[in-house]
């Protein structure tokens, strides 16, 4: 009867534990987690901090009870692992209500603990209303200070996921909410240019956002709020301020057990999610895993990966054959009902990495077509190698059809699709759907058109020192409303009786609204001696990037 | 200058028309469309008649002016092409207003005909008030005789795509609608146990449904009302009739012309679309191309292959490399809310092709995590080769997200996916947007689970004739509500301690709700020495079908 520990019974210890039992009738499965719960939905906090998930209850997807009686394994709640003996396999562990010891021999040990929001030293972090969120209690605390105290208002230190889903649940509260992000751009992991629309939509609702400005301190005023001062000089009052500017891997037992902990930070596992003691797998925000698009170790607290590891340590275990292929970092968030996406590689983590040989592409579609009422612009970013089309990395933002789109070149990425297999992509078209051309074929289409020589692209931040002619092909009327102050407007309609009046001896680069006309233009122009490039996105992509 | 002829201005003709001028800015291009309009919107059309769409306009994608000033491209409208000779390679045409004829010469020929809605010679089908939907004049007749006539009931001919929703949009409009559809089911592309929500949801909203029955003939009522009679002898009376039992292959013209007709006939094409001359092309609903799945021919009119099909024309005119790489039959359908969708194969048509290497399953998952608010159910029907995994096809039906799970399928089934693939799957998640384990990372369990001989599979169907012991693992309280009339009751919590009451000289076939804990059950059971079967997609696979 084979002995199984797991610690920390979220996520990848979760599935883990339940796949285990699946595999393995006769284990002895025991799931520790140092909080009074298993199983409970991470992801849903901010949301029942908000009051959108009204009971705690419901944060709970699984009992002891449950895991007892329909998995036979025992979970031990309140109860932390302290260390590892390795070399006599025993996990030493302290009940946190009780101060009971045990001593719990393993055959396996699966390493599930997560990672802890960070907490800089900064002045004044500790003081009463500055939290953080990771847990049900967290969460609880939090709702509990809004409500007992009151508050009026809140302030957000740090602009990615989980403290822009804490400002939509606190503006959603009747909080007067600040975002304060050290960085230039909400979102960090997303390209910078892609994020405009979720800052408008928070700024729409209210939220004041201050970016590029770190926190320097903080400090309660008399009345027992909370000044949040940052480095510029500037203070924020608030009730309350959280704390969401990223996660660290939890690697302390695995550090003191003496395994191995990656370059980056987290656990280090092999593709079978084994760390360096064969006794013991690691699975979850605590690991180092693969890139899937670079092959790099990299850190990423995902749920879906972290559930997907779990099941593969499982399988690994149970001496099935088995393989995590890597991480592709897709992600999603909604804010006030505007969602952002990403799939693969971004833009800035390419340059990071030094990787010159990829191109960019930009695209502003309609949900479905225009014609059936309700159509919601979307903002598309493709990334892909420039020497065969592979996809390399996707964004997407927009009220409406954004998790599809994003979905779907998801799916190409993890089968090593390229642009041209996006051209050809047979998706889901009526009118309330799509289009006949769905954006995931337009943005093919354009991204191939770059391969095949047919269009040569040229960006806005290249634009400055191309010495280039700027033609704006839109109507007259939309040329009026506004355009690049630059740019020369003839209309398509008139470009082929106009030609006299482009220069010969320089690189004409097009721009419409979006980049459809563009292309047009330019496909004319080349095939009459011109050279031009086309801005892909049009005034659309040069209009959110000034 | 080379002279290109494109019959036919809609969709494919259109999207060819288009590509060729941004691939030849000096061809000399005229398109020939018979009706008064170039590209229009023909998915729109039932939205039209239903004052979804309120403007005829809304449905003009394009105008003559628009080709003319934009691509330089001659549209004739009311123009029919009446001959082709392919020996002095010109097409004879009728002004169909003015009876003026002309003779064009081309030396590349584009025929885009479409296809018409079949009208089987019953007696009386040619009565005023028995319509087909095919074009905007046929939409502005139908929305005419229902205001002036102030209509109060139809009877909708046919249960397909078009023929649901015009049932939605006539009733959107308040008539009485009853739709006749000869077959047992409806969405006749569809396996027939997807289909149940639809019909529930059209009844729902005060459609009457009768299948299996076939018009016999029409009759004119003394009060001008039409009497649709079926084969059973019934007769529906209703204010108008809407013809929506398919259509056939516009394929006179290339007939007459020589053109070699395929064995499904369509007009046969090659995979750059070239027909049996080697001067003329065919696109779009009038030719036959090849199935994705089978490799077999087809007949399939789809919108989005037929404009991807128009742009693979154009570069062949143009003599660049491509390929159509065949048609996989992605399409979504809404009626009143509820999304019904597929793509690939359907079960019957592997059955009608006397494949027997496929396995199926069935899960009811929801949209979304349940713990967010909102979470609507879907349906979901996978079908794989059971020699490899292959995936074969998918159906799915549900208010939210089933455009976005098909979609996914339909990119793994382009790229060869497995449902292995599937399980890997690293999609969009937040917890208003799926779940760490999305539906589709579930059914590539569950699928993988039956390949990997995790789980053996037994169907409602056969169910009857296994003689095994049919296991309900639900709560009592479940059971109670309703269950299978020859199950036992144990639920899967008290499942470890009363194994006795299970019979070992035969199988034991295991459902749940959806097929969870049936499968948990199972894993349990075979541990301990029984032979198991899960019925997947349990209960509710099981009432969906009875």
């Amino acid at each position: 009867m084979k002995k199984i520990i797991i610690i920390g019974g979220v996520a990848g210890g979760a599935s883990c534990a339940a796949r285990l039992r699946r595999l393995d009738e006769t284990a002895q499965i025991t799931v520790l987690d140092r909080g009074p719960y298993v199983s409970f939905a991470n992801c849903g906090l901010p949301y029942f901090v908000g009051g959108v998930i009204a009971e705690e209850a419901d944060l709970l997807l699984a009992t002891p009870e449950l895991f007892r009686n329909r998995f036979n394994i025992e979970v031990r709640v309140h109860t932390e692992a302290t260390s590892i003996n390795t070399t006599s396999k025993t996990v030493e562990t302290v009940n946190v209500l009780t101060g009971e010891k045990a001593s719990l021999p393993y055959d396996a040990l699966v390493l599930s603990p997560g990672a802890s929001p960070l907490r800089p030293p900064l002045p004044g972090i500790d003081l009463p209303g500055i939290f953080t969120l990771r847990t049900v209690p967290d969460s609880v605390q939090v709702r509990d200070w809004v409500t007992q105290r009151k508050a009026t208002s809140a302030a957000i230190i740090g602009g990615g996921f989980i403290g822009l889903e804490m400002a939509e649940n606190l503006a959603h509260l009747g909080l007067k909410v600040t975002v304060i992000e050290m960085l230039d751009q909400l979102m960090p992991p997303m390209d910078p240019e892609m994020v405009t629309p979720i800052q408008t939509t928070l700024e729409a609702k209210g939220v004041t956002i201050a970016l590029g400005d770190g926190v320097d301190h903080f400090e309660q005023t008399s009345d027992g709020h909370i000044a949040v001062f940052t480095k510029s000089g500037k203070s924020h009052p608030a009730d309350l301020a959280i704390l969401s500017i990223g996660v660290r891997p939890e690697t302390a037992l695995a550090k003191n057990a003496g395994l191995k902990i990656g370059e980056r930070g987290g656990i280090s596992v092999d593709d079978q999610m084994r760390t360096s003691d064969p006794s013991i797998w690691a699975v979850g925000d605590a690991i180092e895993t693969t890139d899937w698009i670079s092959g790099a170790k990299t850190v990423i607290p995902l749920a879906g990966p972290a559930n997907r590891q779990g099941r593969v340590a499982a399988d690994a275990i149970c001496g099935r054959p088995t393989t995590y292929r890597g991480v592709q970092a897709t992600a999603i968030c909604d804010v006030f009902g505007m969602a952002i996406a990403s799939t693969g590689a971004s833009e800035k983590a390419l340059k990071r990495a030094g990787v010159t040989d990829y191109e960019k592409i930009y695209l502003h579609p309609y949900n479905h077509v225009t014609y059936y009422p309700g159509a919601k612009k979307m903002h598309l970013k493709v990334i892909f190698r420039k020497s065969d089309g592979l996809i390399l990395g996707a964004q997407g933002v927009g009220e409406v059809g954004v998790d599809r789109r994003i979905d779907v070149i998801a799916t190409l990425i993890q089968k090593h699709g390229t642009v041209y297999d996006m051209e050809e992509a047979e998706l889901c078209y009526s009118p309330q759907f799509g289009g006949a051309k769905d954006p995931i074929n337009f943005a093919g289409m354009i991204a191939s058109n770059t391969l095949r020589g047919d269009m040569s692209v040229g960006h806005w931040n290249e634009w400055e020192n191309s010495g280039a002619f700027l033609l704006d092909a839109r109507d007259p009327s939309e040329f009026a409303e506004g355009h690049h102050p630059a740019a020369t407007n003839i209309q398509l309609h008139e470009l082929r009786t106009r030609l006299a009046e482009l220069p010969k001896d320089k690189e004409i680069w097009v721009y419409c609204a979006v980049g459809q006309r563009a292309y047009y233009a330019a496909r004319l122009l080349d095939q009459r001696g011109f050279k031009t490039r086309v801005l892909p996105g049009g005034y659309s992509t040069w209009k959110r990037s000034v």
